[in-house]
């Protein structure tokens, strides 16, 4: 089977954090597999005429829908269009992108990837504060809140993560932060680290919090089930530079 | 004193990874400060008239240098001029972005930061694969090998490194792999873990070698001293999908 499908990295939803690159393609494009995430202004880059499919994976079973949009990958391309997956952040962190990749690959299918911008590095840049720091912050990592069924992942490396020498950046963890606050401060993390709430990126509603890890779990713990997307920075960077 | 500095993330050094709104910014400067690395093609996107000021660190004792850019910094936003400093990769990603930030904010001088596509990002995709996968590869770490004076640093966490189900990804570390190599396998990190070198991204001579942790440890020992800017990635991914 011949056909061809790009990965473009949407970057935060902010058409201007999407690289020339992935904006050319996106343009190029006969149809666009999109996520909520990835959608709203960016799919204006989209030529007329272009086949827009949201294959969000929000609602219904996770498994269904991978399955889907697995098939709608291998259809489309096997009718010879320009197929574009639009995924939001960096594709390749935390976006099931070996999924597709697999079925792709199983199909005869080739593909490229082209790189984005991380919600990590947008959170960093809008509270104006580096991911890393001579000396003391020399380790930067990056870690799903969210397994597939949405809660904290078990048997994730607690003492790596409760590191007072690391930046660390949590995707999808707004809803198991207060587990997953425990956990490090049980790890020996002092509840005092210094910790960034960064909601929205990249949107007309983006919102940063700064706080404490201990006071964020506590926070979300009270606050009940937002849908927003965000992110959670923490370690000694995310107090430094307040505006 | 007033004054503004923007800080735009380069990419790799293809100008197609800039960001829209990187180019936007650096379409309008009137002085641009520029590493060796974020150079190239990508300055020619510069207006005709810009002023472009090389301060690359490469050379040179590392601290004079610093300091040399802190005063360039302060002295043209202090013109009221448009000044953006470039820099490689995503600027708060080993970019030694907090002593910058840290001469503006002594010097009441005002800056944005633009994010952009690090180079453990571009890797990845470049190699066709994923840097995080469900279940198997939840954590992703990024570390320098090279402290200020070029030497791996002191007291990382090794654990953390050696963890087989993180995807970890080395900036500047090239020449003290080797180094780095013998302390995860002294804690317990299989020799034969793949290990991906890639060298050179978004150049024309961009390389990519497939290999493991205890092979690319003794090749890169072998091979004297190369200069081409190299990230290594290495971990369960560093092995998939092989072209």
């Amino acid at each position: 089977m011949s056909g061809f499908v790009t990965f473009i990295s949407a970057g935060p939803g902010d058409p201007e954090l999407l690289t020339v690159k992935g904006a050319a393609r996106l343009r190029e494009a006969d149809v666009v597999l999109y996520d909520d995430l990835a959608s709203g202004a960016i799919l204006d880059l989209a030529r007329p005429g272009a086949n827009l499919v949201a294959v969000g994976k929000r609602a219904g079973r996770p498994s269904t829908k991978q399955h889907h949009v697995n098939r709608l990958l291998v259809d489309y391309a096997a009718t010879g269009s320009r197929v574009v997956r639009l995924k939001s952040g960096d594709a390749g962190i935390f976006g099931r992108l070996e999924e597709e990749i697999e079925t792709l690959r199983d199909a005869g299918i080739g593909y490229e990837i082209i790189p984005g911008v991380t919600s990590a590095c947008v959170a960093a840049a809008q509270a104006g504060i580096p991911l890393t720091r001579r000396h003391t912050s020399r380790r930067v990592q990056f870690v799903t809140g969210a397994d597939v069924t949405g809660d904290l992942p078990q048997n994730l490396n607690w003492a790596a993560l409760a590191d007072p020498e690391a930046t660390t950046v949590v995707y999808m963890g707004r809803r198991t932060f207060p587990a997953l606050a425990a956990k490090l401060i049980e790890h020996g993390l002092a509840p005092g680290t210094p910790a960034l709430l960064a909601e929205s990126l990249g949107r007309s509603d983006e919102r940063l919090v700064r706080t404490t890890i201990a006071e964020l779990a506590e926070q979300l713990a009270r606050g009940g089930a937002a849908s927003t997307a965000a992110v959670i920075l923490f370690g000694a960077l995310a107090g430094e530079y307040p505006s």
